[in-house]
């Protein structure tokens, strides 16, 4: 009885375990979503062109990356053709700074910004930046975030993919439909989310509360 | 010899109509792009009372769909939360004014306007809409548009699609991928055009030179 017992049992936690194990490698299981409006990355030379000398940056309130943070200080991006006002400044410094618009904005600013991942900023067209103690011309460093998936290695052996893999995304919602050109970002530090802006999260009805599908 | 070269003729003739009939089947000829921008339709008595009674819209621009035409005139849209200001008015008049926004509008405006189809208006937020002469508090009549085709019943026999069936349309874009849930709209005065709005077009990187692909 014993015997049978524990086979029931064997049976029954392999079946449950192929079942969720199943589940993850198909990606259906939740990845949270996080929706991005235009920012800005300031490196320390242009923040010190832009609030004076010296200035430190005021967080006020932490983004789901660790060590990112949303910062009390706003800019101007002012273009050939117009000026988008109040664009919310990132923290920490960096070494380069980078803006990352919406492509509306490139239309209202005059100029094409395009879709690269963060950092990747060669060829990429300049705006000028406005603060409340100067302003800073940029050679480059203006892009269209391409979407993205961070997580870390332990995910990625979970969802079988790869730092630099091009994946799909499904969103399962009346307004719903297939990202493709999805990026994976591992790195060890990272918190499992799926970053896009706010128009291509607006354009498939995506918010905070939507649950997606990774499709490889 | 005659005889030879009519029946190579036949060949080649009957291979290129199949190859032609087989692109067109998949959906993967072109199919025009049409992006909107938030808009109004207004009944004639709601124009009286936003710009003065017996007041006459002022044609601009044509637009594809046959009688359709973007105005000179324009509204500003308030909510509880926010206001959008210079929405464009389109013509001609119609029975009941209809307001078309981006999901983003939604937010500013602090309402949550639901996909739907023009003229499908039933249970739908209203808005508070004001012109040069006054103002009107609608009752209801505020949407998101649900993305569709327009066609006319010799494009619909061509696609194998009917008025009112949902297809899904595949954009080949760096930044592309998959709209589910786009409509099927069959009228014989149609002009064959995928309508989307900017929030959609942008999160895609759709335009107007954009190919399309139909996907049943």
């Amino acid at each position: 009885m014993n015997q049978d017992y524990e086979a029931v049992m064997k049976l029954l936690l392999d079946a449950v375990r192929s079942s969720s194990d199943s589940d993850c490698r198909d990606g259906s299981d939740m990845i949270p979503v996080g929706v991005s409006n235009r920012h800005v990355h300031l490196s320390q030379k242009d923040l010190d062109a832009l609030f004076g000398f010296g200035y430190q940056l005021t967080p006020t309130r932490d983004l789901s990356q660790p060590g990112q943070y949303a910062c009390r200080e706003t800019v101007t991006l002012c273009g050939p053709k117009g000026a988008v006002e109040k664009v919310r400044v990132l923290g920490p410094v960096r070494l380069k700074t980078q803006v990352e618009v919406l492509a509306g904005d490139g239309f209202k600013l005059g100029i094409r910004a395009p879709v690269r991942l963060s950092g990747d900023l060669q060829g990429t067209p300049g705006l000028t930046l406005v603060g409340p103690k100067g302003s800073v011309q940029m050679e480059e460093g203006v892009i269209a975030a391409q979407r993205h998936i961070h997580m870390t290695p332990q995910d990625a052996l979970r969802y079988g993919v790869s730092d630099g893999q091009v994946v799909q995304v499904e969103i399962r919602e009346p307004r719903g439909g297939v990202f493709h050109h999805v990026a994976i970002r591992v790195t060890q530090e990272s918190v499992l989310e799926y970053h896009l802006d706010i128009e291509e999260a607006n354009g498939m009805s995506v918010d905070a509360s939507t649950k997606i599908k990774l499709v490889k």
